[in-house]
């Protein structure tokens, strides 16, 4: 547990040296963001706030779960790095063309998805034929096992792919995605130890997962410095990608998939409030259910001040997180 | 483990309960906050807010730290109680009077000082002469102690009265001292756990400790959720005291006071900027070392934004709890 608390110091160090390196760079090659039209009002005084800031935590990120894990086998780190890697690498694209053509949209829906899609069955194929992975889901609280057979494979396409589009619609207020994320990661790290404990024949590989979750959880902390109100920084559709990719990549390798309706519950209520507010706009040809989605900005159109909607959305997380832990002590 | 989390869950509950019911019930009191003139410019706009609204976690915390503490021995959690309600009582009667009286300041210094004194007077005796506290302090990191013989006595009555003080300085901000002591409350309450198994021989004791700490960081992040910037309501003396006097009592039951310097770093730094920023002007004859003191005013004079003066030392205090953490785990 002393090795898991260094690499959050030393994530978090590396992300605070990195950051005033890199915002200015940032800057002078005017990544700056466009904000999106159908955003709230008070959101144009964020024009030209750099994005891409994600690198602010991913580098350190991975720098430190590299520098920190190892003892043993380290197959199912390099399953998580490349899932964070892989699907951050789609945002940076996606990024890169936002700013570069001065499109605010970025890529079109169609032309992520597709990628998404090839890398998420690529992963869940390299967890089905794993051997200390395989078909099976942990059910939490329950002590038991789901196997879902061949379904393995769509099932978990599904979350993945969910998963990260989630981070990308959380990302919407300054600090919101990067803080709820940093205690997704910080109880994810803690229930790995804990599951070593449970799992010992599979104990150097779990360790490794709850190393590269304190290093996420570290370099966020760090890039919340830059990132909280009034942000100085965006992390980017390359910041939110790699959140998920990393989030769902934890949870691929540990089986823990089931437990990302808890912990990222804010993740999963930002896409159902956007997937039900589009729903319900078509099918009654105009009607809304919230002021605006995703569900933060409804709160924010409510006339609850930004920060207040961010710690509100904080705490919930830390407390669901809680209750996560509550399957997994003694 | 378990029971401490859900004592989290329970005094968080109880907090967010307790805060729509106490919040307008002070604003018809009037027990609205008569900003302090010397405060910076911004802080104006703060007036009329109520204040008092330590009780929203204080009453909870008493509350779930009862409910859920209990097997074995009780007496580290009842002088631990009796610290934080004897100076939570003195901040309640300095609040009153403030209010009551239109007194910007309340008591004067010596009035708050005299019972502090006294209070802390007898606690330092009563700690001294329990056989399971004594005249030793635990030297974290070196897993040694320090005999203090009958210096026991003025060294705790000091650090009582410091860290009452402190926690008072630090209540500056909206969510300032709320967030950075619900870390530490946190901290501690993991710490009390770690070394629960380290003192067998003393273990409900510690575990008590653990969930009255527990209890507070419950409570005070559902505070926070009335605090945070834009605060609807304050803590009061009463709440700073009380918190002050809650983190002085887990550490002079667990004997862990020379953790204070790291965990309350920034209670630490308030008053020491406080007392450098009034000898310098003394000496000087009206020379400043600091913009303005305590220190977080400084740096909001400094042009920083107060959120980000607030999450700077969030993520401070939180890098310094597992610095704190490194000394009690494997």
């Amino acid at each position: 547990m002393q090795r898991v608390i260094w690499t959050i110091l030393a994530a978090f160090v590396m992300a605070i040296a990195f950051g005033p390196v890199v915002i200015p760079w940032l800057k002078r090659m005017k990544f700056g963001q466009t904000i999106y039209d159908l955003g709230p009002e008070s959101h144009k005084k964020k024009q030209g706030i750099p994005t891409m800031g994600g690198i602010i935590f991913a580098v350190p990120a991975l720098i430190a779960a590299f520098a920190f894990s190892g003892e043993g086998r380290t197959d199912f780190l390099l399953m998580a790095v490349v899932c964070a890697l892989g699907f951050g690498l789609i945002g940076f694209v996606d990024d890169f063309i936002k700013v570069k053509l001065k499109r605010s949209l970025g890529l079109t829906p169609k032309q992520k998805l597709v990628p998404q899609i090839i890398l998420s069955a690529g992963l869940a194929f390299w967890a089905y034929k794993h051997s200390l992975i395989g078909d099976s889901l942990i059910v939490p609280f329950f002590g038991s096992e789901w196997n879902l057979g061949w379904a393995y494979i769509p099932v978990m396409m599904f979350i993945l792919v969910g998963v990260v589009n989630s981070a990308n619609l959380l990302d919407g207020l300054d600090g919101l995605c990067g803080g709820c994320s940093m205690i997704d990661f910080a109880s994810m790290s803690l229930i790995c130890l804990l599951m070593a404990r449970a799992y010992p024949e599979n104990s150097a590989n779990l360790l490794n997962i709850a190393i590269f979750c304190a290093a996420m959880a570290g370099a966020l902390l760090g890039f919340l410095r830059f990132n909280f109100y009034p942000a100085g920084v965006f992390m980017g559709d390359v910041g939110s990608f790699f959140i998920g990719g990393a989030l769902a990549g934890a949870c691929l390798t540990t089986r823990l998939s089931l437990l990302l309706p808890v912990i990222a519950f804010a993740m999963l209520v930002s896409s159902l409030s956007d997937i039900i507010q589009i729903s319900y706009f078509k099918i009654t040809h105009g009607k809304r259910v919230f002021r605006m989605a995703p569900l933060h900005h409804h709160f924010e159109l409510s006339g609850m001040p930004e920060t207040r909607v961010v710690i509100m959305y904080y705490i919930v997380t830390l407390l669901l997180c809680l209750v996560a832990l509550l399957g997994f002590v003694a």
